[in-house]
């Protein structure tokens, strides 16, 4: 049974055995090595196949697309960076200052940086996506942070970043995030889907600490409290306390798994937005390739959620797609082993 | 106070800031990221500093360097496999389709084969490194595996490997091994040099388990008592429970240090030579980048005689040089964020 699959380059097909689970683990079964040798690589390498639907998957060519946007939260002081960081992060990734961008050239992968949110306006001609939904959310303390409206319009911004990079024939998304304040959306989120209390999911975030953190933890406890006993729907709980670029992540994720992409979440605020796209599209699941785990307190009870098992343990938490980029090298090793390893047969390799 | 330093390319020499530790620190310390947000990559990062004795490290080129031989305890039947995989491994080596050279490819890595000990003889154009010692170890359960002269000759061709890296310009140093029943010899060293049990140590290996498992232990256990009271230097120990290759990356790592290349050393086998090279030169511990937890038992015992903490935690088993080149990327980006990121002041951000 064979079918005709398109490569990474356009007009250019093969002929691969027909894709099934079983057939897959046959496959990497029957490469020089031990069985079951390559560990969590191996596991890697059969995701992929299920995700393509195909015993040669493909991991390139990758897109980091980092999603941009202020938060009204930022007024209650939950963050120790000023809200301006936002901007001037958005200006140092397109500038190739920051760690995202040199990690992006390091493993030759295109960065796309989408404004869906940031509170100022840049210069038209500055080499990003514009899509600014509004100049930040409102203060979740309050309202929602978003409108029904803008949540559509957001989920949408990130749907259309993956159709974009689809149709550029991108085969693995790798999805980061940046905006001040933004770790307080992404605990409010997790506590909201799973229904753990703010003390055992909000963390230092950039850095806070002692009484600092004690505060934030009262503002998420706060704004839960805005919506105790409404029993809102997942949709509706990130409107609650999405920010644009969160939402726009959600959108990107589900988009993704009508594509067949490889989605490569990253640390706590990327692992909200992938609770949430769950929550509302539950197949979306399968796309997912967890990166990480982070060093930001709750990122270990949303990947429990999400039945996740991380990649990498580097006690990184940093955001911008960071932890993504650096997962990528390995997907690529599982792409390639799958596809290019010999067989025993093959080789003239002696079973066990 | 500057330095000039030498970079990737011949004749292009840049000029730097003195190195020292704490101008290492300050250096990722005012990078544009919160305070130590990048992790386990920051240490990283600092250590490859200090390897090179300079603020902005160089990785690439690497070069992928796999060392070969034959034990004669394989004919205690501790491996699931027969010992003439060790050669047609080689083969595969150079024919591309290991996962090691799978990898390599990925990566952007040569590999280099050696033949330090494989106990069939390779046809001379075999595009490997000939440096035979021997055909195969001795059988350590009833003698020394290697006499003090073969002991002496394969630390020579592992250190004459460094240093044939080293005059082509190879910063990085990806050392890995292939020999039928190396987990005994390792399982061994490791028990030897930190004095624990071999019930701690001895692991499946290529997958024994069960009476296989339990053979494999004595087989261990009797070896250790052959040497009990005999209260033998480090040196000693390698050459009555060291495989050829096991001596050869002692060997080259050893010199590595003396030549301030980076090492990364892969699972179990590469890490019960690095034991053995800490013991017998303790200073070439500096240069040794650990690459991963493997799945083998006693592998955890070896890095904490080592006081390593390993960069992955993959449930890898393979050997080969697979996981230190999986941990390849992550120092690349290490290296990248030192030399590339930018500084708080000279993207203009805001600082906390």
């Amino acid at each position: 049974l064979f079918v005709r699959l398109q490569t990474s380059k356009e007009n250019d097909w093969k002929e691969s055995l027909m894709y099934s689970a079983a057939a897959a683990q046959k496959k990497i079964d029957q490469k020089t090595k031990p069985l079951g040798a390559l560990g969590e690589l191996e596991s890697l390498a059969l995701q992929l196949c299920h995700i393509q639907q195909s015993l040669e998957p493909i991991v390139d060519p990758a897109r980091a697309i980092i999603f941009a946007a202020d938060h009204g939260v930022a007024d209650e002081g939950v963050s120790l960076f000023p809200k301006a960081v936002t901007t001037q992060m958005v200006q140092n990734f397109v500038a190739g200052g920051a760690a995202i961008s040199v990690m992006a050239r390091t493993f030759g992968v295109a960065l796309e940086v989408v404004d869906v949110g940031v509170a100022s306006d840049f210069d038209r001609k500055l080499s990003i996506i514009h899509q600014k939904v509004a100049h930040g959310s409102h203060n979740l303390l309050h309202t929602a942070a978003l409108s029904p409206d803008q949540l559509v319009q957001a989920l949408g911004v990130g749907a259309q970043r993956a159709v974009d990079a689809y149709k550029s024939g991108i085969r693995t998304l790798v999805l980061g995030e940046m905006g001040i304040a933004n770790t307080t959306s992404a605990a409010l989120l997790i506590c909201a889907y799973t229904g753990l209390s703010p003390e055992l999911i909000v963390g230092a975030g950039t850095g806070v600490s002692g009484p600092h953190l004690t505060h934030k933890i009262s503002i998420v406890q706060r704004a839960l409290a805005r919506v105790d006993g409404k029993n809102l729907a997942p949709r509706e709980l990130l409107a609650e306390f999405g920010g644009l670029e969160i939402a726009a992540l959600t959108g990107a994720m589900i988009e993704a798994h009508s594509l067949a992409q490889i989605v490569i979440v990253d640390g706590f605020i990327a692992s909200a937005a992938a609770l949430a796209a769950v929550k509302i599209h539950p197949p979306c699941r399968a796309n997912m390739v967890f990166a990480h785990q982070s060093a930001e307190r709750g990122h270990h009870a949303a990947l429990q959620a999400l039945q996740a098992k991380p990649l990498l343990q580097l006690g990184l938490r940093l955001g911008e797609g960071s932890g993504a980029m650096l997962a990528l090298p390995l997907l690529r090793a599982a792409g390639s082993i799958m596809c290019d390893m010999a067989s025993f047969e093959a080789a003239g390799v002696s079973q066990a």
